[in-house]
C-alpha cells in the first residue's frame, strides 16, 4: 500500500513560476507529499509562503544546512526521501552534493551545476550515494517526445544521419538594444549567470533533446555566438555545428533575440527510413516523414502509441495536456524509481544528462572563443 | 492566512479519468485539501482507492447519505466545505440537491441533471441555499476562451450576427456499425443514458461555449438528428439551427460518428467589426479575423491579454498549458467564490449554465421528434 | 499531330479577374488558341482589349449573334470549336443555348443559368447537340480534390454516413451594415442577381463538392437563410440540412458575412472506415482521418496519389500549384474530350453538375420561404 | 499598343518540368509569344515537340548557333527579343554569353553558370550588352516574399540582427544509401554536376532569399558539408554559418537527405522591432512576429499589402496562387523591363543575384575543404 513520498522543496517560493510547476507536477499522480522546505533565504518569507500554500510550518527550516541537520535526526520513516532543488543556479551544486552525501534522492533543476567540473564531482557523489537523481529537462516528459524516442529505438527511422534542433526565444530583444538595460540584467552579467546566457539556458535543452530522443552522443562541435554589441559579454544567440558518429552531422540553433519567438524548441531527426519532427509549442503533434508515404501525424492517447508515450497521457485523444503534465510525468518516473518499481529509462533525465549538458555548454564557449574551432566532448 | 478549502469527492475512484482531472485541478493552486469521499458504491473499493492515493481513511464513507449525516455532525470549521460530484449522470441531481439542502458548496460534473425539470428544481434549491455552485464545463477554463469572452464583452467584434460551433468526435463509429455492439453500449441505451447521446454529451458543450463567450442567449432552435440505424434510438449525430436575438443566427454541429475526429470542439463568432475562432485541440491559439487587417493570432501569457485570460495562465508565453490547467482555473474560481474573494463572473460556469444546458438538450429532442420544427428555449 | 483547339471567348475583357483565370488555364497545357471573341458589349472596348492581349482583331466580333453568324460561315476546320462563356450570369443561358444549337462545345462559368427551368432546357439542348459541355466549378480541378474523389470511389472510407461542407466569406460584411450601401450593390438586388446571393454564388460550390467527391446525390434539404436586415431581400448567410441516401445526412453552411473569412470553402466526408478533410485555402493538403491509425496528410505529386490526382499535378512534391492550375486541369480535361481522347469522368464538371446546382439553389429558397421545411431535389 | 514580346526557348522540351513552368509563366499575362526554339539537341525531337505544343516550325532551329545566325538575319522587328535558357547547367554560360554578345535579352535558369569565374565574365558581357538579364530564382516571385522585402525596406523590422534560412529536401535519401545507385546518379558525379550538389542546387536559393528580402549582403561564411559516405564526393547536406554586417549573423541549412521533406525552403528574419517568417510550401502565409503584439498572418490580395506584393496577385484574397504564378510574376517584370516600362527592382532577380550565387557556392566548398574555416565573399 503506497504511502506518498515525502518531498522537501528548496527554493520555489514567492512568485516563482518554477515553484508552481514543480508543486503541481508533484501532486499530479497523488505520489508526493510536501513535508518540509526552505522556500526562501529569508526564513520569515519561507514561513509566509508555507502558510499561503497551507503547508505545516514545523519543517519549514531557516536554511538549507538546518534542513539537513534536522531531517537527519528524524527516523528514516519520517525523514524527507527526496528534495527538489529549485534555487538559483549557483546553489544547485552545493545543495545537490550535500543531499547526495546524506543519502537523499534528488530532483534538480537545470542547469545541474554551473561548471562541468562541478558536474563531474556531483556525478562521483551520486555514484557513491546510489540514490535516484533526476535533472528536470522538462520537455522530455511530453508524450510525443517519448513516442519519438521509442520509435527511434525501435528502428523506425533506420540509421540516423542528420539531426536539427532549434530553441528560439525573443525575450532579450527588448533589453539588448538598450545599453542601460543590458548592463543591469543579471542574465547578461557573467558574474551572476555563468559563462553562457543563451547556450547555457536554452541551447542545452536542444542538445539534451537530441541525445534523449536518438540515444546517440554528440562527439564534437563548432560554435559561433552572437553578442550583438561589443560591450555585451554574454552570448544571446548562437549556432552549433555538431558531429555524432561516423558521418552523422547536425546543427543546434539557439537564440534569445529571435524577436517575437516565444519558447520555440523544435527538433527534427532524419534517418534512412524516415524522419520525425516535433515542436514544443504544439506538443501533442508528432510528424513522421517518409520518402514514399503520406505524412503521418501522431497524437497522444492512441493504441498506436508506444507504451512509454501512453504512460505519459492521462486522458483520451483530443484532450490537450501541456508542460505541467510533462513535468508530472517526470515526477512520476522519479517516484517509481524511489519506490523501486519498474520504470522505463526514458521516464526522467538522469545525472548523465546533467553532466553531458555542462560538457556541451563549456565546449560551445571554448569553440567560439577559440575562433570557431572544433571541440570534442568527453 | 488562507487555509486550504476542505473538499469532498463523490465518485471519481478506480480508473476514472474524470477523477484524475478533478484531483489535479484541485491541487493546482494549493487551494484544496481532500478531506473525505465516497469514491465508489463499494465501500471496500473506496477505501482501497483512498489508500492508493494516500488519503486519510476515517472520512471515506460507505455511502453518500452517511457522508452527509456524519459531516453534518462535525463542527463547521472541520466539515467539508464543498463536494465535487463526479458520479454517473443520474446521481448528479439527487446528490447535488441534498448537498445544497444541507448548505454545502457544490462542484458538479456535466450534465448537471438528466432532465430539465430536475435542473429547475435544483436551481430553486440553490437559490435557497445561497452557496457556490459550479458546473464543470471545463473548456471555459482555457485562457484563450476567456480572452474570447472578454474581447466580445469589450465590443471588439461589434454587434454579433453569426455563430458557428462544432463538437465532432468519432468514437462511436466503430461501435454503431456493428449491431451486436450497438445494442450493448450503455451510451446508446435510453434507459441508462437519458434522452440524448450526442447532443446531451457534447452538443451541450458547444451550446454552452456560444452563450459563455458571447453573453447572448439562444432563443429557439431547429434540430435534425441522425441515428444511422433504425434499431438505434439514440442520436449519434445532429445539426441544430439556432436563432438568438433579432437577425442573429447560427448553427451547432455535433457528432460521435465523425470518423477519426478526436475531441473536435471549435467555435467561430462573427460580428460587424471582426471574427474570432478557437479550437479545443489547439487551445493556446485564438484567431482574430478582420475585413481589413491581417489575421491576428492571440497566445496566452502576453500583456495584450485580458486580465481574465492572464489570470488563467501560470507560465510565460510558449509554455503550453492544457485541459488540466483549464479545470484548475475553474477550481480556483470556485475557491475564490467560497472564500468570498473577488472573482470574475467568467471564472466558472454556474447553475444558470447547467439549467440552460438541460433546456437545450430537451429542446433538440423535441425539435427532432416533432419533425424538425422550431422550439423555443425559456 | 494535335493542333491547338480553336477557342472563342465571351466576356472576360477589361479588368475581369475571371477572364485572366480562363486565359491562363487555356494556355497552361499548350492546348488552346484564342481565335475570336466578344470581350465586351462595347465593340471598341473588345477591340482595345484584343490589342492589349495581342489577339488578332479580325474575329473580334461586335456582338454574340454576329460571332455565331460569321463563325458558321467559316469552314469547320477554321471555325471556333469551343466557346468559353464568362459573361454576366443572365447571359449564360441564352449564349450557351445558341452555342449548343449551332454545334459548338461550351465551357460555361457558374451558375450555368439563372433558373432551374433554364437549366433543364439547356440540358435538353445539350442532349441534342452531343457536344462537350463543362461548367467551371473550378475547385474540382485541384489534385487533392481529385484524390479525395478517387479514394472515396475506391471504397477507402467504406459506406459514407456524414458530410459537412462550408463556404464562408466575409466580403459583404462591410456593405450589409450600411443601409445606403446595401441598397445599391447589385448582388443584393434580386432583379440583377437572381433569387439568391449567398447560396447561389457560393453555397452551390459546397453542394457541388459534396456530390463531386462522394458520387452520391442529395435527396432533400431544409434551409434557413439570414438576411440580417428587414430591408434586405437577399440571403447573405444560410445553413442547409441535407439528406442523401438512407440515414446519410449532412450540413452545408455558407456565408458572405463571416467577417474576415476570405474564400473558406472546406469539406469533410465521414464513412465507416475513415474520414477525409480538405480546405480550399490550403489546397495541397488532404487529411485522412482514422479511428485507429495516425492522421495522414496526403500531398500532390507522390506515387501514392491516384492517377487522376497525379494527372492534375505538373511539378514534383512541394511545389505549390494553385487555383490557376486547378482551372488549367479542367481546361485540359475539356480538350481531351473535344479531341475524343480518353479522359476520366472527374476531369471536369458537366451539364449534370450545372443542372443539379440550379435545382439546389431553388430548393434552398423554397425551403426557407416555406418556413424551413424539407424540400426534395429531383 | 503593346505587341507580345518575341520569345525564344532553349531547352525545356520533351518531359521537361522546367519547360512547362517557363511556358505557362510566359503566357500568364499575355505578354510573350514563342517565336522560335531549340528544344532539344536532336533536331527531330525539337520539331516533334514544337508540333506537340503547336508552335510554328520554321524557326525551330537545329542548334543554338544556327538560331543565333538565322535570327540575326531577321529584321529587328521580327527577331527574337529575349531567350529563355533552360538547358543543362553547363550550357547556361556559353549560351547566355553569346546571347548577350549579340544583343538579346536573357532569362536564365539557375545556376547562372557553373563557376564563379564564368559568372564574372558573364557579368562583364552583360555590362557591355546593356540588355535585360534575369535569373529565375523563382521563389522571389511569390507575393508574400515580395511583401517581406518591402516591409523590411520600409523599416518595419528595424535593424536586422539575425537571419535563418533553410532548404530541406529528401529526394537523394533513397539513392545515397545504395552504393550502386549513388555511383550512377549524375547529380553525385562532379564531372557532370559541378563542384556542389546540395549547396549548388538548393542552398543557393536560401542564400538568395536572404539577400533578396533583407537587401543586405553576406560578407563571410563557414561551411560544413556532409557526404554521408566516403566514396561520395558531393555534398548532400550542409550547414553554413554566415556573417553579414557588424554583429549581424545567421545560418543557412540545406539538405537533400532530410528524409521525407519535399521542397522545404523557409526563411526567418529577425530585427529590433519584429520578425518575419515564410515557408515555400505554404507560400500564401507570411508571419509577422512581435515582442509585444499578437502574431500577425499576412495574406495576399489585401489592401494592407505592399504595392509590389499586390502587383504579384491576380485574384482576390483566398484564391491560392502557386509557383507558376511566382514565375509568371518574374516573366512579367522582365517584360516590363524589356518594354522600358516602370518596374520595381524586386520584380525579378538580376545578373547580380546570379554572380552572388556562384560566389556563395564556391565559398562554401572552399570553407568546407579548408577545414571549416571562414571564407570571405567578394
Amino acid at each position: 500500500m503506497p504511502k506518498k513520498i515525502r518531498l522537501g522543496i528548496l527554493g520555489g517560493g514567492g512568485d516563482s513560476l518554477i515553484g508552481v510547476l514543480h508543486r503541481v507536477a508533484a501532486h499530479m499522480f497523488d505520489s508526493y507529499e510536501i513535508v518540509g522546505a526552505v522556500f526562501s533565504p529569508e526564513h520569515e518569507e519561507s514561513l509566509d509562503f508555507a502558510r499561503a500554500i497551507d503547508i505545516p510550518l514545523n519543517r519549514v527550516y531557516k536554511d538549507f544546512d538546518t534542513l539537513i541537520t534536522e531531517e537527519m535526526k528524524l527516523p528514516e520513516s519520517e525523514r524527507m526521501q527526496v528534495c527538489s532543488v529549485q534555487t538559483p543556479n549557483f546553489l544547485h551544486f552545493p545543495m545537490a552534493k550535500k543531499l547526495l552525501d546524506n543519502g537523499f534522492h534528488v530532483i534538480c533543476e537545470k542547469p545541474m551545476t554551473t561548471t562541468y567540473e562541478e558536474a563531474r564531482i556531483l556525478q562521483e557523489a551520486h555514484r557513491k550515494a546510489g540514490t535516484v537523481f533526476a535533472v528536470t529537462h522538462t520537455y522530455t516528459g511530453y508524450p510525443m517526445v517519448r513516442q519519438m524516442r521509442e520509435m527511434i529505438r525501435a528502428g523506425e527511422l533506420g540509421k540516423i544521419h542528420k539531426v536539427d534542433a532549434r530553441y528560439y526565444q525573443g525575450w532579450i530583444n527588448p533589453i539588448i538594444h538598450d545599453r542601460s538595460k543590458r548592463s543591469t540584467v543579471w542574465r547578461l552579467d557573467p558574474e551572476k549567470a555563468g559563462i553562457s546566457s543563451c547556450m547555457g539556458d536554452i541551447g542545452v535543452h536542444a542538445f539534451n533533446m537530441i541525445e534523449f530522443t536518438t540515444g546517440l552522443q554528440i562527439k564534437s562541435l563548432l560554435c559561433d555566438f552572437n553578442y550583438l554589441y561589443d560591450d555585451n559579454q554574454m552570448d544571446v544567440d548562437g549556432t552549433v555545428l555538431i558531429r555524432m558518429d561516423n558521418h552523422v552531422k547536425g546543427v543546434i540553433r539557439a537564440s534569445q533575440v529571435a524577436t517575437g519567438e516565444e519558447n520555440g524548441l523544435a527538433i527534427c531527426i532524419y534517418g534512412e527510413k524516415g524522419g520525425l519532427r516535433w515542436e514544443q509549442e504544439r506538443p501533442n503533434f508528432l510528424y513522421r516523414l517518409s520518402d514514399t508515404q503520406s505524412l503521418q501525424v501522431y497524437r497522444p492517447g492512441h493504441q498506436y502509441n508506444s507504451e512509454l508515450a501512453l504512460d505519459g497521457t492521462k486522458l483520451p485523444p483530443g484532450h490537450p495536456e501541456g508542460i505541467f503534465d510533462a513535468m508530472g510525468n517526470i515526477y512520476r518516473g522519479v517516484a517509481r524509481a524511489i519506490r523501486g518499481e519498474a520504470y522505463n529509462s526514458g521516464e526522467f533525465p538522469t545525472m548523465t544528462d546533467g553532466v553531458r549538458g555542462l560538457n556541451f555548454i563549456e565546449a560551445t564557449v571554448a569553440s567560439h572563443k577559440g575562433g570557431n574551432v572544433w571541440v570534442d566532448l568527453d
